[in-house]
């Protein structure tokens, strides 16, 4: 750890805000640095006290005569302010301020979180709060920190650090883990977030080598890009990242709002954000401890298919159901591998795959015979991960197949999970086996399947995301385009469809018929569409002004004909640019596609089902541009009307990859163009068994500051 | 009870299969028996030992010169037989079989198992098993089991029955909840079932008054009308029933298969049931132990809202998120109730739901606040429920806090959970009390949420079903319909249509025009759609046997002209039995509907999305027929273009109602037909703003015994 390094490891920490109260944040946090044995220098600051827990008290941050590199803020809010000044004149780099009463309580703690982050900026501050519970250290007994984490029971020191955004529950979390026995590295309540935010202290994690996975707990975030980032930054480190999103609901997200005024974000994005960094959703306490046991020895599933072994038949099925539903399959076993295993397991019992032990294996008479069995199952090339399933052995039994289990295991990089019901208590022995050799234990067949679930798809993130080919510059906006969208105008269809033609998304040739010559239209696909081209004309059916289904190059310059008399008639002061004829789609899936720009994630990209199923059905998947091909094959794959594509119902093969190609060129030009403009919307993108067209389009640009959106 | 009372609480008991070898099943029975003190007579059998354990020791079951309620054989496969004739000699009214080697195990196994089966049957004998763990019934020491259930830890008594069709994996769920302090009633395992199956179980403790909640976990039922009649049951009396199939997945039937060579079942007709019985699905370990904990006091949230309230704003965004999921909202609070909030509640906090009472708020000196803002929450008419998180509150705190909301819920009937994650080791005091008042501690938000939600729906069940009208009955078949479905023939289109608008369900107008006279097509509407009837012409549109859009009765006579003259051409050999001629519905959404007679549900009625979207998005809901109008609008409200039919994207609003009714008498004619008919196909089915018109149906035939399907 190098960038937070003595912020997180003081070397010396003044607390402003003690008394004799011992509930004061101030009070606690002295008091568990000195508990816990801290071996820097504590300064406690308050001018009323000349000596404070047997130490010297100061009476300003100033009045202290040696370097600080931490100083705590504990006074009530007004008093911050004043602190914080103390703090500029004396050069501290570092300050954590527990205080509420700024950003999340009105007006007035805007401003006060806005002069407090002035000073901070001005003098080289990093700040982590306000509003916040503060930090801990665990391996160097730092107690930045008050409530429940100075408190018993002291966390054990590990490898794991935690961020939060709400210390309250960040700390449920926390206990969570530590009744698992899983140790912390840090464990920091980021509050407000004024300045240091989640996403900055994850990064910074990923560089410190004690480390070695990341929890955090959100309820929003500023820089959706800064999380895309680091999320990958730590994928490609290895360090598994755990996010809980809080307030990913309506509901949810209301009472975030209130919470910490976050911008909860859409929940839509977070997943697309998930998949482009192989962050592992969480959304519930146990998948914390679930997970983080299943990473801890660092082992990849190889494949999806997982072998079951045991004791229990229904055990295994319940794996096998869970199993499913995240994407794992039951390995088939070679022949080989079941001659292995039919002289070790009771012919009552099955060598296939759930493999039956039956009732009652797990003793000491069958240690030689399960090693067999073990290791026969992990030779087998289709098996990617195990899971043995020992139920309710009891704890005798269940020491010995621990024994087995961790032998076996130390020879083998797959993973290995193991199912026990045995009551905790009673267990103890197996239980500090499999702790040592890192075989995660889970209470149930369900989450057995979901921790090797999570492995594998992490596994699978890495492969496709580390080192996958970055997307290609995108072709620039034209002059006019540019010049345009600045001025707050949205392209005309013509000009919307011009600029993604530019860009490599394929759309329906239109040719722009002007003034009364004969139109051109040489090399003009039939049936066409006209459609009369005008600023001034918002709904162009109700003025006459669409003629499709246009057979032969007479009834298009029929139409225009038409056209012209009707609008001529029922928008007499529109001024005509001209009309626009384009080929008429006739066959083909339609699809909707689109690019919004998000204020919190930049430019994200949608895809889905078309008509009327894109709104009802919500059959649609989200990226954060700009991605390659392979990604957005991974979003086509996601919709519900994939088999669609595949000729479900003897339909043709539709052509999956130009729209991928198209997907990907909207991505980059979505990317580029991310200053200009807002929203693109390509509706109806039509997909058939000879590419992809977009039929329409409109480019919407990014409302100017000081001016209302277009 | 009564049914089965000495069954499950036997005055005697006969275990033949006793040894020296402790390990064997019988002389894990007799010990446990003993060793807990059962009170009634124990009589070992094995003609071997004259004594065991103490006990006068029996050469055979027909040596035992008492009566006997329950024998438990232990003996191998090849050895059941033989005592199961002595038993039946004996007059011996239960008995339990732990042996393998059954069904379970191949052919010898199944003609063994109807073996013991005959034998029972002719004998009078009830048999729970075989293969099976056996079972016991903790109040009173029976243990007519052997494996995990006889060992440590004893179960406690209490009020919970279990019933299982794997012994290994029920016992799991029963050591979960035992490690939450949940006691027990009987706990069965039943094996192969074959005689008393779980059903029977469960329906047979809906009588016993000890028990109040059944849980079960079940691979299969090879009669899911029983499941759905005592289902019902056991809803009518207040008994929840909480069911965890095994086998829901393509590979977790599988694995079933192989283990109890259970029937799975449609896991959609499953949901269904359980939709339409309260039957509480389970499909993890923890959620039995937190619904168990939840229906324990007996209290019913009044409505979905819920009021939060608590020490961790976190806690409570988690809670809004898990709960949104499952159909709870976050109840708005009267300016009345914040008004008695805003003086106990710190100005920092929220008096607004969720509820803040700020950091460290559950302490002594708080006490007679937290009185009031309980009371005054409770008190709130638009509170249905309350959650109190603790969150990580310290154990003097939370002991505080306990005796509070203890002493409040005692006056109101609104159901209270508690959030804690305060290491259970270090919080009994809090416990102690909480679980004294049978008030469930959950360990995260979104768990609490869940056991409300669970609640919420059970109430929401108990209110649909019990005491509905049942269904009225259906239109009983025609003599030549019903004639025909007997011989195994399928019904035309015409006759299928015919039979369904009899029944109640509105269909297309057809007209058939036989010979060569010039159709009488008065009163028909157009356009309308030309169709040869001939058993012999498959595929009509190859043989140009259908003509569609007709615009008047010329037009029609001339199709029929033209399609006559098309099949005398191209199948000069079929018989012709006349042109059916329609009417052709030119608007409406296209829904699919359907009944398909289950070999394990009977009679269950489908309706979904049509085109498409039927078979592609899966967009379907099911119902066990018979049911009422409700029930049908509950399956269409389930489907996701739901929105379609109130208009969605400016279109008209559809007759859902029509919808409803005929539904609802698909499946009142799906169930009185369920003798004759395999399947009703109704294809397309529009649903416009007019009503509900079926275009096309099939009705199809059972299979005859002794012939394969028409």
């Amino acid at each position: 750890m190098s960038k937070f390094q003595f912020l997180l490891e003081p070397r010396s920490i003044a607390v402003v805000g003690v008394s004799d109260d011992a509930a004061r944040p101030g009070s606690q946090a002295v008091r568990a640095l000195m508990r816990n044995g801290y071996q820097g220098r504590i300064f406690p600051v308050n001018p009323k006290y000349q000596e404070f827990q047997g130490l010297k008290c100061y009476a300003s941050v100033q009045a202290i005569d040696e370097d600080v590199d931490l100083v705590v803020i504990g006074v009530p809010a007004k008093g911050v302010i004043p602190v914080m000044r103390e703090c500029a004149a004396k050069s501290v780099p570092y300050v954590t301020v527990f205080s509420g009463g700024f950003r999340e309580s009105g007006p007035e703690g805007v401003e006060r979180e806005k002069e407090l982050l002035d000073i901070a900026r001005g003098a080289g501050i990093r700040v982590i709060g306000p509003n916040c519970l503060g930090f801990a250290s665990i391996p160097s007994n730092v107690y930045a920190a008050f409530g429940s984490i100075t408190r018993d029971p002291k966390l054990e020191p590990g490898n794991v650090s935690l961020v939060t955004q709400s210390g309250g529950f960040g700390y449920s979390i926390a206990l969570a883990c530590a009744e698992a026995k899983i140790g912390f590295r840090h464990v920091v309540a980021t509050g407000n977030e004024s300045d240091i935010d989640t996403v900055e202290m994850i990064d910074a994690l990923i560089d410190d080598p004690e480390t070695r996975c990341i929890v955090a707990y959100i309820e929003g975030t500023r820089d959706g890009r800064a999380l895309l980032r680091v999320g990958r930054r730590a994928l490609a480190a290895g360090k598994p990242v755990l996010l809980w999103k809080g307030g990913v609901t309506e509901q949810g997200a209301r009472a975030a709002a209130s919470h910490t005024a976050s911008m909860t974000g859409s929940y839509d994005f977070y997943r697309a954000l998930y998949k482009q960094t192989g962050i592992v959703e969480i959304g519930e306490l146990h998948e914390v401890v679930d997970y983080l046991k299943a990473f801890a020895p660092g082992k990849q599933p190889q494949g999806n298919a997982v072998a079951v072994m045991g004791v229990s038949g229904g055990s295994a099925i319940v794996f096998a159901d869970a199993g499913e539903r995240r994407g794992l399959t039951l390995s088939a076993l070679t022949e080989a591998t079941q001659e292995r295993l039919a002289p070790v397991v009771p012919s009552i019992g099955a060598i296939h795959n759930p493999i039956d032990l039956t009732a009652g294996y797990f003793s000491e008479h069958n240690k030689d015979k399960l090693e067999v069995a073990l290791r026969a199952v992990l030779d087998d090339d289709q098996v990617g991960s195990l899971c043995v399933n020992l139920a309710t052995t009891g704890p005798g039994g269940s020491a010995v197949a621990a024994e087995v289990i961790a032998r076996v295991s130390n020879h083998y990089s797959k993973p290995i999970v193991v199912f026990s019901s045995t009551p905790v208590a009673a267990n103890a022995e197996a239980l500090d086996i499999f702790s040592q050799a890192r075989i995660p234990v889970l209470p149930s067949p369900s989450r057995a399947a979901h921790a090797l679930a999570v492995l594998w798809a992490y596994g699978r993130a890495r492969e496709r995301i580390v080192g996958a080919a970055l997307a290609e510059p995108a072709a620039e906006l034209d002059t006019d385009a540019r010049a345009a969208l600045r001025a707050g105008r949205a392209l005309s269809e013509m000009e919307s469809k011009a600029v993604l033609s530019k860009a490599g998304v394929p759309v329906t040739k239109d040719l722009l018929v002007r003034g009364d010559e004969r139109a051109d239209l040489a090399g003009l696909s039939y049936p066409a569409v006209v459609k009369v081209v005008s600023r001034d004309i918002p709904h162009k059916s109700e003025v006459g002004g669409v003629k499709v289904n246009l057979a032969s190059a007479e009834a298009v310059a029929s139409a225009i004909g038409q056209i012209r008399e009707s609008v001529a008639r029922l928008a007499p002061a529109a001024a005509i640019d001209g009309m626009m004829v384009s080929e008429m789609v006739t066959e083909g899936f339609e699809l909707i596609a689109g690019v919004v720009n998000d204020v919190v994630f930049g430019p994200v990209v949608m895809v889905g089902a078309g008509g009327i199923y894109a709104e009802i059905l919500k059959d649609v998947s989200f990226r954060l541009a700009p991605f390659d091909e392979r990604t957005a094959l991974e979003m086509l794959d996601e919709l519900r009307c994939r088999p669609i594509f595949d000729g479900a119902r003897g339909g043709a093969t539709l052509d999956v990859a130009s729209a991928a190609r198209a997907l990907a060129a909207l991505s980059r030009f979505g990317w580029a163009v991310r200053d200009e403009v807002q929203e693109i919307d390509v509706n109806p993108l039509f997909l058939s068994s000879r590419g992809v067209v977009a039929a329409d389009a409109l480019v919407v640009p990014k409302a100017r500051p000081g001016r209302g959106a277009a």
